[in-house]
């Protein structure tokens, strides 16, 4: 009799975003005339650059000809991508990453979720609280993490760092020494960053302590200030302790079109053996890679027409970031994020828990946000609200919220 | 200090077709005059459809504006796909699918090489020999198959069936009760296919001993004779015990393009547990859906043009076949498949091992194959060709071989 992964049964309710969504169905079911305005999952609104459109439709045009048809994609991703972004994202930022050392991917959901795999099931790992639930789930999912504690919110064998008003919404050092810590910053859902000193604390600690960093970058066009670094390879020594995923949901709107990469430097190693290898093993057992035509539209993004366009798309919704922001922080709310990464992390007022904010805002302002006890426990009291609505309607939200 | 997933490293050398590419690139090299004709890996090579290039271009114009932007798809895909496939695949050959148990994804071999995460750890997979090499892979990869035996390429806790000239290609039932089964027909690599009646012994020992079938029908649109199932769901009794995985790659030419279809009825159960409600799971936490432009592509599809484009797409690559078939066997090979599949397996003359006829070919007809040995300790002595090639290569390639 076959039985199933036990290990699933773990997972306690559904994917946030899942409940998120059953829930505003029903409120739009039971006020079909209330206009929502969703600020909650983090999908992008604005239409594709042009320079992509033109990249897309080139491509599929390729495909149309038996002399420019393209089939099965190398494992690890073209070399075009690959090369332009180490080119881009590493080499003209100074750091020392190869066209062979990046994986391309359908999104850095996926690789975030399967990067667990190559490692140990014993493994410990060490995660922000909040923190983007894929990682923690991906983890239970493996039978990693242990005994749920429904009262807590925790699992008993995962290392939680908290991040509270008290730490600047950011992790300090944990106690415990883990095996995988997983990073991203800027920060989703708090939308905090790191300085460059602050991250080479965490690679420092990393190396000595034989651990590997897990270091989503996928918000890294929305950092504006000064020494806020774009990458870990920005920091002394990364090379020898720190995976790096990128996204293109973000910075290119590319939510829908699906490109991500990971990168594996050649000098992550347990022992003998090298983490590119074992993730090299993976894609070609287990992946196809990405459509040709997509991996086109990911090189249009470095193009200069399409840098010149995304600079414009991200400011448009730091625009909007600053809105939400300024516009809750005069009404009173205690706010925090919004000015390196596109979140804005707010205090429920009134000691309200988060969900009971959801259901307010909800109500009373049809806003959709993202409860901050979702993403876990020390996210409780907060609220996430995401700058990637139209200008419009995210100015009419915050006008929304101000009223109630 | 962090550990790797050793399992991984029980691998014995890398994926067949990495290694066949090296070989042939390593040829290629030192016999820079020589056109190399590939019949080896399966790719495709027509373009796609003019029905299809008309939907991605569509596509792609609608992600141009933001009225019509499509950003995060629905995690189990968008449900005019889902609807297409339920329609014309299942219900319109009477087998009684519904749309919601249809889960779209980037392609066959991701979900065949994932679906086995959702089963219990210590679970007994029997597979063909010869196999796709995914399937067993990606089970060691889980730990899943206890040790490996390089004198037989074997591993301790894999059942294997036998797929021999004796026994037609097709595998018998196993006398050790496996809990997963793998079965692909029309099959890769033997080009073998099954009778409804000969499928539905299998259906019926399933649900006997309590087992779940892995159907992988890929090649379904290959099938050219009557009485020879396109899907399991053709068996009584299926729905109980039998996903059934999908491919658009060989149906459609979307080697490059991605997609595929995992369907789990709702009646696939362990205990109360249904295996729809663990793949629902993955999917949202561990997957973010295929592009929209690519799920319109796939769309296309099931349009009436699309069909009937893609009609004579197969039946193109079905002369190849023939060619091969009739070219090779009239030579005095021995030749099987190719008459409801794309592949042709044939035995390597005078006692040669795989790889050393597919040197042979390689060297001496400048024509790329798969080796039989590559897919299990069965399948030394016989060789993969593949019909995808175009039609004036494919004459050229057996022209070439015939003169060895």
């Amino acid at each position: 009799m076959f039985r199933i992964n036990e290990d699933y049964l773990k997972l306690p309710g559904s994917y946030l975003f899942s409940t998120i969504g059953r829930k505003v169905a029903a409120f739009q079911e039971a006020n079909p005339d209330k206009r929502i305005i969703r600020l909650g999952i983090g999908d992008v609104t604005q239409p594709l650059a042009p320079a992509i459109i033109d990249a897309l439709h080139k491509a599929v045009d390729e495909m149309a000809h038996e002399e420019t048809f393209h089939g099965y994609a190398p494992d690890l991703g073209y070399e075009f991508l690959r090369s332009a972004i180490a080119k881009n994202d590493y080499q003209a930022r100074g750091c020392e990453i190869g066209a062979d050392e990046i994986f391309i991917s359908d999104g850095a959901k996926c690789d975030s979720g399967n990067i667990q795999e190559i490692f140990a099931r014993d493994s410990k790992i060490a995660v922000c609280d909040p923190v983007y639930p894929v990682y923690v789930d991906t983890n239970v999912m493996a039978g990693r993490t242990g005994v749920y504690d429904p009262e807590k919110e925790t699992w008993s064998e995962v290392i939680y760092m908290p991040c509270t008003k008290e730490t600047g919404f950011l992790p300090e050092l944990p106690k415990e020494i883990p095996d995988i810590i997983y990073l991203c910053f800027p920060n989703n859902p708090t939308g905090a960053a790191v300085t460059k000193d602050e991250l080479q604390v965490w690679v420092d600690y990393a190396n000595k302590k034989g651990a590997v960093i897990i270091y989503d970058a996928a918000y890294e066009a929305y950092i504006s200030e000064e020494g806020v670094p774009h990458s870990i390879y920005e920091c002394d020594g990364a090379r020898a302790c720190a995976v790096e995923l990128r996204s293109f949901s973000k910075n290119a709107g590319f939510t829908g079109v699906r490109l991500g990469a990971a990168v594996i430097p050649k000098e992550v190693k347990c022992g003998d053996v090298m983490l590119h290898s074992l993730w090299a093993r993976r894609h070609g057992t287990k992946y196809n890679g990405a459509p040709y035509i997509v991996q086109k539209a990911g090189e249009a993004v470095y193009s200069d027409a399409g840098k010149a366009q995304l600079k414009e798309q991200i400011a448009y919704y730091m625009k909007n970031a600053k809105v939400i922001y300024e516009g809750l922080k005069s009404a009173g709310y205690c706010v925090s994020g919004g000015v390196n990464a596109p979140y804005i992390w707010l205090e429920a007022p009134k000691g309200m828990t988060s969900w009971e904010f959801f259901d307010c805002l909800l109500e009373r302002a049809n806003v959709v946000g993202t409860p901050g006890s979702g993403f876990g426990p020390n996210g409780e009291g907060y609220f996430r609200l995401t700058a990637f609505g139209s200008y419009e309607n995210t100015v009419e939200a915050i006008e929304r919220i101000r009223r109630i």
